[in-house]
């Protein structure tokens, strides 16, 4: 179940965090390492931070973006600070690390993604998350460093794995009631048609974005959509667009 | 009350695990570290780990033997490896938060230690203890760096004092707390409009429904729809409408 949880390192500048990293994730049992363009990757910091943990570090993914990094994903959680302009569904380490394990559990691909050491994720980044994690902190000095927070993160997935694992071997529920959820690319993809749909009906103006694409997102990400229900929503997004070309469609004049 | 709390370090090696458990303490909102008979401090590397906890490591007192660090303490918890040929009561750190908490909203004065980096508490040191903390780990990878030991208990002691002082972080409600929910007869005239934009656009044939509608409420019924985003859908479906009858819309030809 473990093996389903990727943690995600965004930007990393300092490769002592990468390995600090890297151990804090063997000690809670956790494998799974990608970095995201990190500054400076392989390193001797790395390997010395790691202290035995080179199975991890041999086996970190290294990609360009974000996106890459999220491949097959069903749930992303995202640490972030509280404050932030716009709302965003947010847990406490201990909600995460609940969550983490009840997805894990259904055979879902998670990924905990975590940010530049000063400047954290992107809004946008973050726009990719189902949920933002918040680490609650003395608001006079918030930031952990790095590793400290994956260290926080990982302990939490695993006290909630020990629950579980601690139960009589659970029941698998049944097949009908859990849908595949749509993975990240497809939902990535699925807002790229969204996009182009609504600027080809003229409701949204790539000049003047207003936020517009965020809050669908938003809306959307929340949801946990299926992949039924991304066929159907695709299906009208394709149809809105044979309509708005002019193309012949499947409506007949009553 | 976080005030009665203090971290004990015995025998520290690294100068940098005392910087990093520094910054993990004023994280967490303690403020009290003593070192028993460091190896290698005052250290800049330690101030380079701290990272801005420099009152806290300007506040350390430095002694020589663990007697002299617990003067004054009613309750000692000591971390330790899960097996001990001396069977002491043992807690997991979320417990350790739990019971530090409780003892010092009575007043009582608390130590958290900690042993050194290779070899942990002597057995005389543990006994020295009320109780032992054990963090869970892989049991083939079980020892944690001492700075993010220090950063799990400090998390949890935060994590027990946030829900005693009643401002334990809350789970934003996606939207609630920040933007009023659609209201049930709003969402009921979003799926009449729904509805009656997919019939238009032939996505819908209202002599073979298929479930659609029942899919999609279920879909958007689970995001908990507020009213910003309720006026977006809105719009996107009344932009639709225009451009499947053929009506001016606000598309402009690239």
């Amino acid at each position: 179940m473990l093996q389903n949880i990727r943690v995600v390192l965004v930007n990393t500048s300092h490769p002592g965090n990468i390995g600090g990293a890297a151990r804090a994730m063997k000690n809670m049992g956790l494998s799974r390492l990608v970095l995201v363009d990190p500054l400076d990757f392989p390193s001797p910091e790395a390997d010395a931070r790691a202290s035995g943990a080179d199975d991890v570090l041999a086996g970190t993914q290294v990609v360009a973006t974000l996106e890459e990094a999220l491949v097959g994903c069903n749930l992303v959680l995202g640490t972030s600070a509280r404050d932030r302009r716009l709302p965003w569904p947010l847990v406490d380490p201990r909600e995460c690390g609940a969550k983490v394990i009840e997805e894990a559990a259904q055979g879902m691909e998670i990924a905990l993604v975590f940010g530049r050491e000063h400047a954290g994720l992107t809004n946008e980044e973050l726009q990719r998350c189902h949920f933002h994690v918040h680490i609650p902190s003395n608001p006079d000095f918030s930031s952990l460093n790095l590793a400290a927070a994956v260290q926080v993160l990982a302990y939490e997935v695993r006290m909630a794995w020990l629950a579980v694992e601690g139960q009589a071997p659970k029941v698998q529920k049944p097949e009908a009631s859990t849908e595949e959820l749509a993975t990240m690319d497809e939902m990535e993809r699925f807002y790229e048609h969204l996009e182009k749909t609504l600027v080809e009906i003229g409701f949204l103006d790539p000049q003047k974005p207003r936020h517009l694409m965020p809050r669908l997102r938003r809306l959307y990400g929340r949801s946990s959509v299926n992949r039924s229900e991304m066929s159907i929503l695709r299906g009208i997004l394709t149809e809105t667009q044979k309509v708005a070309r002019g193309e012949p469609h499947k409506r007949k004049d009553q």
